[in-house]
């Protein structure tokens, strides 16, 4: 509070500055003079809000669309996976425009992962991320459990299965699934790069938001789309029911590979590369 | 008209640079001074037509989709759940995009609350504001009852009650809700700060509104999501039954809490602090 | 096709500057010298082909979701209510998007209207966008009758009619629409004049959209929402029911009195006059 | 990995640069020499990711929301279609803002055939765009076979048909669909053009995701909305039915003649020839 807004201000556009410019460059693979700023543990905090809002708002949303209808089945009515999809990608999108500055905007263990095998985090704070995405993710599902458990219960806490099908197929989906949304969050921070403006995050935000509610589309009937592998942690935590953790390891193989092969097509075809220094 | 729209144009162009420089730097307390500009009292009526529209497009809304449902139930089906969720949002979206350069864009109560806490607006602005939010959301109510007033009765006039649920469930949803909202119109209006052309504005209204449609979404089955105590109040004086006044207190105190915690949010973690002068 | 694209680029531009610069200052009122510009004549052409577009897919739309539900009823179910809205919203936010540049994007004689009374357009303008206007609506719902005759007339041709309400409802509802969209539009130029880049006019294109959507979302049940009278006139043409042409004059009556009140409240509200010039 | 990523950007800033130069001047006719730059190789490339992943979840998302109603019928409830239409729409709007920059975002020969008609791209780069974009939009109708193969088959492999009307309205349909899409990717491309700044194309993204968007609102009870040759051919190889095949024609040839009109339009009207050279 002793320092003026104004000062304040000066000092938080040279750091954007400053972040712009690291973003171009590899981060250290360590990176433990990091643990001594201010805004590396800010960032934790603020990844650990939004995956917290993160699971509040899909799980409620659906307690609130899916109590009308079929309890306990992940097929559900159109207007319920509209209603589930939109929720999904909304939340992401205003977080991302919300959170990009300050975090990365991250809110998902693969995503953190992915921005790692990149190059852009450094792998102490992909682990202080993932750490924090996974307690928020908890604490949000708790809260949701708290004050709704009948429907909790009723709907398996929202838990991530693969019902209706074989568990390679759930695993395809989550594999897939989640190649689509790194691919849109690599090609939004790429495009990020180039600009030089500040509003680009912001822009960002959209495209991003569209490939969460795309994949809640396509894979929702089918694995109730997890893609996010603290969201499946906490749900099969808070829930506690054995089907839940047998079918885990779906949802963190799955979004694993589907990670690195949108890394190695990042690294390999985005990535500008001239043809001589390829020949 | 005396004066040309080219001078005109320079005067708003110089307006809003000192309006952007004066969001820097922390609002008087009092700000009496302000009463003698034009500006203040325009914002006023803004605050008002844009409260008055929100009531009158939303409870419409209701009343277009409730219609063929259900009546007098908090519950509602998938479809008409997203029917209100978007109706809301998007009025809240286009709302901030036209009146954001005028009067911050507030249309809320609890967002002009906010806004006083982290010093952006003065009491008196802040005092001004709110009343005139009541009275628009009272007039918008008031013009629905008079053009539907049957609908109005039988889907008591979209007030906003606790169903179903205890009360205390109620005001939790209310208290997180508002929370969730403060978030993004912390985030945006913080965004807003670091850029310096004047299209940022436009672009924050997008995840405001997402935010509004997403609180909508997770609280409508719950509490009918009032997050404005200017709709609640309204809502209560002109469908002026028992049951509405009764749980008013719920859409008070509940919003007002989550925007402290909001403010309380957005002073420590959100402003960019240095880590030395946190030592 | 003789000159370089090159050479057309900078011509371009540079007369996009110019128009940026004529919006600042006030429309001549006859503007007969228009008349000798290839860009007046395009720009009806656009106007033209813009609301035969708008005509054919919000037109098509209503048949393509009311075919599986009740005929020759303005009630409809929240999702069939949510697509009209969003097929009309999305469709005006893409031709604003796209003719901004070249027409001003009005498809709609009201809208055209109501510039011409903020002095941004010459009446001769105006009246050459309404003609173009009433044409290509009138032919884009012809086009909808010759493909689709058996839907078109069950559906009485999607024409506006003011069903289960008195005609001062369906008046009032008419009236309080258009204010809706024209405060958008108005505000959205607004911003536009203090923007000095290109790309504002695109960013306006979302609000618009929003605004026609949620005019949808309020009254459709109460009168189909005309708010454009070429629309409302089409249908009455090429339905050509007697109910139609009787309760024409709602849909001119009720847009009419919308833009004077929108053009009035952005004359003396909206305008930044500054304190001193107004005592 | 041995060029530093700041050099990297350098030079993909000065490409981007260089581009944005060529689109305003005409692309070489055959344009051989593209063959020996990585920039050709990987634009395709990219085309191919994209068609597949457009294929991949449209088709899933049919398969998702027509699972629980009516098989093997293009009539669909208003919540089926607006599911289908948002996700096309919305794969469209990701797709174009992520790749814009690299391949110019097309994912659809006839798209490709249009910027070739206004002399945008070369022979060579159209061709190999339009190989890639079938072979995208087969392997990604074969995964979906692959892993849905029931649903599939019951719901014709969400193949083009022109069912319960002729084949004339089907054309038509089909015709002025393409005639919309590219028509808003012109003008898109078109004020891309103009601005000088980067983070156009991210803005033209919207728009054009709208139009795919009202296509598929207006056309697909019709003919199940192609307006994408490559996903008429691409269905129709791997549900490998006659019927598809019959009718396959209908899905090239009004795309291309949507296209010719459309390309007609730009070069006449859109064009800004100056008044005096017309004469």
């Amino acid at each position: 509070m002793e320092v003026g807004i104004g000062e304040e201000d000066a000092r938080q556009q040279q750091r954007t500055t400053e972040r712009v410019e690291n973003m171009n460059s590899k981060a250290p693979c360590f990176g433990l003079s990091e643990l001594k700023s201010w805004s590396f543990w800010r960032a934790g905090i603020v990844e650990f809000v939004a995956t917290f809002l993160y699971l509040y708002i899909s799980l409620l949303t659906i307690m609130s669309v899916k109590k009308s209808t079929s309890y306990g089945d992940l097929l559900c009515s159109p207007e319920c996976l509209q209603a589930i999809a939109w929720a999904s990608g909304a939340t992401i999108s205003a977080l991302v425009y919300c959170f990009t500055a300050i975090s990365g905007g991250h809110f998902n263990p693969v995503v953190t992962f992915g921005f790692f095998l990149v190059r852009k985090i450094s792998i102490t704070r992909a682990l202080y991320y993932m750490i924090m995405q996974c307690l928020g993710a908890i604490c949000g599902t708790a809260v949701v459990k708290a004050f709704q458990k009948t429907r909790f219960e009723l709907l398996h806490g929202g838990a991530n299965l693969v019902s209706h099908e074989s568990e390679v197929i759930g695993l395809f989906f989550e594999f897939f699934g989640t190649f689509v949304l790194l691919y849109a969050v690599f090609s939004a921070s790429d495009a990020k790069r180039t600009a030089i403006d500040s509003h680009v995050p912001v822009l960002a935000a959209l495209p991003v938001g569209f490939a969460v509610f795309l994949v809640h589309m396509a894979a929702t009937p089918y694995s109730q789309t997890g893609i996010n592998p603290a969201r499946s942690l906490a749900t099969a935590i808070i829930h506690g029911k054995k089907k839940g953790w047998e079918e885990q390891w779906i949802f963190w193989l799955g979004p694993l590979f589907g990670t690195l092969l949108a890394a190695l097509y990042y690294q390999i075809v985005l990535r500008p590369k001239p043809f001589k220094s390829r020949a």
